[in-house]
């Protein structure tokens, strides 16, 4: 939460955090703001003082809007620092910065860095700018210690927000399977009203006429893949692919309010119409595994402690995971799960980059979904809902859906 | 274009690029590996060789279809490094990098930074990485002189994907004239068939629908801004306002190809029913303005030439510029246009950024866009298209939009 930061600058000796960038898809920058239509702003927040928004005069009434402390670029013309820096145009930003530091009294001290950002631009006004603040410290972590671990639990609005995208995208899951068993069926291959084969590329376009529809975005796109692609976790699926009976489609979307906002994260497996033994048996193994695993969610439990147990199950059952081989590419290749929020995935992690703050401590929002691939059987399958651990010990499913596996066709 | 991309490295001693992060929404990126669903790569492109992209072992099926040479970071285990930096995940990660650039017998030299990335962890490696290759010079172009002049000039399939998008762009701008024209009205309030007010959210999430039917997406919003909104070049508009009569509406649409594509980028300003007599001469005079400009456009002439010229024009019937006054609100507030490709705003500038190679040579892809904003006067004006400057001399516009400013109510 908000309230975690200034403690958390003071344990990590941070004197002051620097986002730079956009206020849309910009997650540090969206938390702190709110977001908004700015394109391109420093926020600078100074340990326990409130954060001062610097823009474009043009972006002035959208930065109002974030309720902190404004100030405009055009108060730091660029066009004599140009001059003085003999055009050198990273010079003359760098220039500027210190100018808007030293007018925050911020002349010497650690200063983290955050924003999503092109990394050309500020990396050469940073070597620049240690050269005019020599005292200054830049400080960038690879795994946050900050903001991360404050974004980590979630305020009631912000799980609000997160329940809101589950329900939007539940009923887009719903809408999905409804209008897959409604196409008829030519040699196993669905068959659009237009005599075409439908493909998938059909598929996700009508997925994101509906997210768009009840006010959500998909700037990571959706994985809707069948057949080997469903057996290769990260393969967003072939958009010529048809879709076939009988054939395993792991469906996975991950939207986020329009304009960049709190994501929900999703994945069902399907089979159209029937499926194999083979497949029917994978997939009872995958939905046990689920099934054990979140009967055994325990507050303030290490996150990695349910990728151990999962790696376990699956090993009894005779898969390879990347617990017994780190390089394997069928069996249980992912991690458990992780914490989504402004980013679809952030703290808790479950997998290799685990940390000891990673537990499931009242607040936190994360997925569990244990899978299984094998693509050289053409198959794959993932079963992924969104929880949050509540204060009283409990755990709560953002939205509810139907586990079925095999679709029955309609027509 | 990327033939040019090994010259350019030449002329600014640069042996290698380092581009990092996603291929969605990460320009950089999409335009060295066309793009797909690999959501955490590098790429490392040396000079007069070919690049290189690593990523994970999920992503290599969307990795191998950029054509390049694709390694895995599975091929460098972070467990044994994580070891030996004594659980230090930022330098773990930098001697991940100084083994990935070793491999390609890159020990030495001027390393140029690209992506679109959150800009903490990449710092933090860079810092370690600095101390573990000291022979490499790490270099940021706040105007990088080499990808971004190369993505200036675009090849034939590049202005194909633009005009693609021009079509969906004014398709969707039409049909938004057609919704709003249909409209019933009671007391100058458009009004919706459930008996409430139309509202300026309502409007933007139907353009959403239709760019997302029509393959589009639409990253950094909309602008439409109405009455005192519309004078604040950048208000993206509130989407409580309600949509009135006589009122002038500043409708901006930006949307690019789904996943993170090309852009399009298209203005019109709107006055439903009737307008001022104030508000017709001030957008006759913008409208003037802007065929004055499109008839002056003249091969290989810098882009700034324009704005000056704007301000002049617009000088001289009275208006405050940034030209005169660069600290003003009203009048002409910002620069005549940009170009456009990946980003909705890239090379040739027109403004007070612009330098020496922001030139309207053949193959440049840019917009138009002059304006005079008035909130005093609850107004605000600008006409916006897209043109790409021809081998022949010519400027062709990549969608033809009617310029009406007065749209009658057709109910």
């Amino acid at each position: 939460m908000k309230t975690q930061i200034d403690t958390l600058m003071q344990e990590h000796r941070i004197d002051a955090l620097l986002v730079t960038g956009s206020a849309i898809h910009n997650p540090a920058m969206v938390y702190l703001t709110g977001g908004g239509h700015i394109t391109s702003a420093d926020l600078v927040k100074p340990r326990h003082q409130q954060a001062i928004l610097f823009c474009g005069p043009m972006e002035r009434d959208e930065a109002a809007k974030s309720g902190l402390s404004v100030r405009l670029y055009s108060d730091y013309p660029l066009k004599p620092l140009l001059e003085q820096a003999g055009q050198d145009y990273t010079r003359a930003l760098a220039m500027r910065y210190r100018q808007m530091l030293s007018d925050l009294g911020l002349n010497r001290g650690r200063v983290a860095l955050y924003g999503q950002v092109e990394i050309g631009p500020i990396f050469g006004i940073l070597k620049e700018l240690s050269n005019l603040l020599p005292e200054i410290e830049w400080v960038g972590f690879a795994r946050d210690p900050i903001l991360m671990p404050a974004m980590m639990t979630k305020e009631p609005q912000e799980i609000e927000r997160i329940r809101h995208m589950a329900q939007i995208t539940t009923e887009v899951v719903g809408r999905t399977a409804d209008f897959l068993a409604h196409h008829r069926v030519e040699n196993e291959v669905l068959i659009r009203p237009d005599g075409k084969p439908l493909t998938v590329g059909d598929v996700k376009s009508r997925i994101n006429l509906w997210l768009s529809e009840l006010g959500a975005e998909n700037p990571e796109g959706t994985i809707f893949a069948i057949g080997r692609d469903a057996g290769v976790p990260h393969s967003s699926g072939n958009p010529a692919d048809l879709i076939r009976l009988g054939k395993t489609i792991v469906f996975d979307i991950f939207p986020c309010e329009a304009g960049g906002g709190y994501y929900y994260d999703f994945t069902r497996t399907w089979s159209l119409g029937y499926a194999s033994d083979e497949a029917l048996e994978l997939y009872r193994q995958v939905q046990n595994t689920y099934d054990t695993i979140v009967s055994e969610l325990t507050l303030n439990t290490p996150f990695s402690h349910y990728q151990q147990r999962t790696c376990q199950l699956f090993e009894q059952l005779g898969h390879p995971t990347i617990q017994s081989d780190p390089q394997t590419q069928e069996g249980y290749v992912h991690s458990v799960g992780h914490g989504l929020g402004l980013r679809i995935h952030e703290m808790p992690f479950s997998g290799a980059v685990a940390g000891d703050q990673d537990e499931l401590v009242p607040g936190v929002v994360f997925t569990i979904e244990p899978g299984l691939y094998y693509p050289s059987r053409d198959m794959g399958f993932r079963i992924e809902d969104t929880y949050v651990a509540c204060e009283n010990g409990t755990f709560e499913r953002l939205a509810d859906y139907p586990y079925d596996f095999v679709l029955p066709m309609r027509t």
